[in-house]
C-alpha cells in the first residue's frame, strides 16, 4: 500500500480534456519533414520535445508544458499524422490556447500537402476524471456524449450502483450500473412495453415484472430514488406501495410467479421489464437465459390463453443476441409466437427492439 | 513542399485506436510509488519507458513499442490517474492485447488502493484516420459515435460536401459538410416540419424551401445522391423534376419567392427546410440571420392570411440561438405568433426544436 495523504478528488476542480485530431493524406509523408515543420507551433508555446523514430513506423514525438499539459505528435509514413493534446483545467483560456495551437497546425499541414490532405478532423475534447462523468456507451459499444450536468442521485445498493444523472434534454436519467435504464424524456419506452397504445387496460389484470422506475423491483433503492428524482415516469405510484388498483410488491419475483401458477392466478397481461436480452452469446455459458427461460416459463403459466406478454429486446444492432433470445421462446413449455417492434427510446441513443409474445392457438 | 511518393491512404488496411482510460481515486497519491507499481506491466509487453517529472504535476511516462504502438501514463498527485493506448491495426490480437495489459493495470491499481478508487471508467476504443469516419458531432458539441459501416456517396459540390452513409441502424444519413441532414430512419423530422399530422394537405397550396433531401434544393449533386442513394425518404419524387401535383425547382429560392410575390401568387402552407437557426448568437456578425429573416419576410408574404409556415429550429440545448431566432420572429414586415414543438429525430442523437409560425389575427 503506498503513503497517501488524504484529501477529497470531488474538491478539485481539475478536469483533464484531451484534443484528438487528426490529418489523412493521400500519400506518404517524408516523416521527418513534417516534424521540422510543426515543431516551431510546439515549441513557441514553451513546451520540450522528445523524439522517438521508429524508422519504418514514423515518429512520436511528445511536447510537454511547464503546467503539466503536454501533447502526442504522431507521424505515419504512410501519409496519417495525429496530434493530441492533453491539458489541464477546463477554463476558457485553456481552451483558447489549445485552439490556437491547433489551428496553426492545421495552416501548416495545408501550408505543407495543400490538396493532397484527404481529411482533417477535429474530434470534440473528451472530460477525463470530472465529478460529472458524461460518457455513457451504448448497448453496442458505441461511445456517446451525454449533456449530464448534475449528479442527482448516486448510491450502491446490495444489489448495483445506482445513478440518477440530470440531462440538459433528457431530464433525469436512472442509469443501474452503467447500463442507461430510463430517462424522463423516454415515454416513447413506457408506451413501448405497455403495447404501443393498441390495448384496451379497462378492468384487466396486469402484472409488471421489474421496472423500478416506477413499478415492482426487488431493489428498494431503486424506488426510493425514482420516486423522489423521476416523478414524471412514476408519478406518485411508489409514495404508496399499495393503490386502488396496484399493489407493488419488492421482492424476488420468482417466488412470487411460482405462487401464483400455484394458486392458479392467471393474469390478461404479463409485462417483463426486468432487464434487457443479455448480450452475451452464448447460453450455455451464461446463466442469465436460464433466468430468462424461468421467468418466460412461469410468466406462460400464470398468462391468460388469449393474455399478452410484453418484453423489452435489446439494442437493434445485437441482432445474434435477439436472434438467441427468439430460439429460446421456441423452447417454452407451451408454443407460443411472437412479433417485435423497433422503437426510439430518446436517451438511449440508439434504437431498441421490444417483443409481444402470445400463448399459440392451438386447434382442438 | 515535401517529397512525396505518391501511395493511396485508402489501400491502407491500418486504423488508429486510442483507448482512454482512467482511475479517479479519493485521496493524493505517491506518484513514485504508482509508476513503479504499473512498470512491470508495460515492461513486460517489450515497452521502453520515457519518465517526465513535473514535481508538483506528477509524471508523464511514455511506452514505446516495437511495432509503433504506445502508450501514455499520467499520474496526477491529487488522485488522477489516465492511461491511453494508441495502437496500430484493428485487429482481434491487436485488441485482446490491450485488454489484458488494460485489465492487469486495473488489478495493480486495485492492489493498491482498494476501496479509495472512487471512479474507474475505460471508453471504448476512438479509431482515428480510417475510410469510414463514425464520428458527427452533436449540434451542441457533443462526441457521439454513429454505427457507420459504408460509404454509400461522397463528392465535393460548388456548394457542399456531400456523404451519403450507411448506418446499420439509421438506414443512409446524409450528411452535409458534416452536419447529420436526415436518415431513413427519421419519418419523424418530415412528420413535424409538416405539422405533426395535424394538417389536411389536400387540394392545398404548399411551397417548400429546401429539403434536398426530398424536395427542391439549389444543389442538384444533393438532389442526385438522395434519389438513387435515399429512396425511403424521398420514394421517386426527385425522377422526374414535375409531375402532376409537383414541381421541383433547383435554382435559388430568393428570387423565385419574390417573383411570386410579385405575381401575387399565395400558398397555404409554406416549409421551410433550408437551414438550420445559426448556432451564432451574434446576429449582427452573422449574415445567416439577415438571410433567414428575408426568407421569413418573402415567404409571409406569400403565405395566405390564414395559411401556416413550417421550419426547424435547433437543437433544444442551444436555448440561446433558439431564443434569438425567435426575437427575429418579431422583426418581420407583418405581426406572426408562433409554437413549437421538441422532437425525437432517431438519427440526430439530440431532440429537435420545430416550429409553427402563423399570420396574427388582426381586428378589423
Amino acid at each position: 500500500m503506498v503513503k497517501i495523504e488524504i484529501k477529497h478528488w470531488q474538491k478539485s476542480p481539475e478536469w483533464r480534456i484531451l484534443i484528438d485530431y487528426f490529418f489523412s493524406l493521400n500519400l506518404a509523408v517524408d516523416c521527418n519533414a513534417v516534424l521540422k515543420a510543426l515543431q516551431p507551433i510546439f515549441q513557441e508555446q514553451g513546451m520540450t520535445e522528445t523524439v522517438h523514430n521508429w524508422e519504418d513506423h514514423g515518429y512520436l514525438v511528445t511536447y510537454i508544458k511547464k503546467n503539466g499539459s503536454f501533447a502526442n505528435l504522431r507521424i505515419h509514413p504512410h501519409g496519417l499524422v495525429l496530434v493530441d493534446l492533453q491539458s489541464y483545467n477546463d477554463d476558457m483560456k485553456g481552451r483558447e490556447e489549445v485552439d490556437q495551437l491547433l489551428n496553426k497546425v492545421e495552416e501548416r499541414m495545408k501550408e505543407l500537402f495543400h490538396s493532397n490532405i484527404k481529411r482533417v478532423k477535429r474530434l470534440p475534447a473528451i472530460l477525463r476524471g470530472g465529478v460529472i462523468d458524461r460518457y455513457w456507451p451504448t448497448a453496442d459499444g458505441r461511445l456517446v456524449e451525454y449533456d449530464i450536468d448534475e449528479v442527482v442521485y448516486d448510491e450502491d445498493s446490495p444489489f448495483q450502483n445506482i445513478k440518477i444523472l440530470h440531462s440538459k434534454q433528457f431530464g433525469n436519467i436512472l442509469i443501474l450500473s452503467g447500463d442507461v435504464n430510463l430517462a424522463e424524456s423516454d415515454l416513447a419506452y413506457t408506451q413501448a412495453i405497455m403495447g404501443s397504445g393498441k390495448e384496451d387496460y379497462t378492468g384487466k389484470e396486469v402484472l409488471i415484472l421489474g421496472g423500478g422506475d416506477g413499478a415492482s423491483n426487488i431493489d428498494q433503492m431503486v424506488i426510493d430514488g425514482c420516486k423522489k428524482h423521476m416523478r414524471k415516469t412514476c408519478g406518485d405510484v411508489l409514495d404508496n406501495l399499495k393503490g386502488e388498483c396496484y399493489q407493488v410488491l419488492i421482492e424476488d419475483c420468482i417466488p412470487v410467479l411460482k405462487r401464483y401458477a400455484k394458486e392458479g392466478r392467471m393474469f390478461d397481461y404479463v409485462i417483463n421489464d426486468l432487464t434487457a436480452v443479455p448480450i452475451s452469446t452464448s447460453p450455455e455459458e451464461d446463466s442469465t437465459w436460464e433466468f430468462l427461460r424461468l421467468i418466460l416459463d412461469l410468466s406462460m403459466k400464470v398468462l391468460k390463453q388469449d393474455g399478452k406478454y410484453f418484453t423489452q429486446g435489446n439494442c437493434v444492432n445485437l441482432t445474434d443476441a435477439l436472434t438467441l433470445y427468439e430460439e429460446q421462446l421456441s423452447r417454452l413449455y407451451c408454443p407460443v409466437e411472437f412479433s417485435k417492434e423497433t422503437v426510439c427510446v430518446p436517451s438511449y441513443m440508439e434504437l431498441w427492439v421490444f417483443y409481444t409474445i402470445w400463448k399459440k392457438k392451438t386447434d382442438i
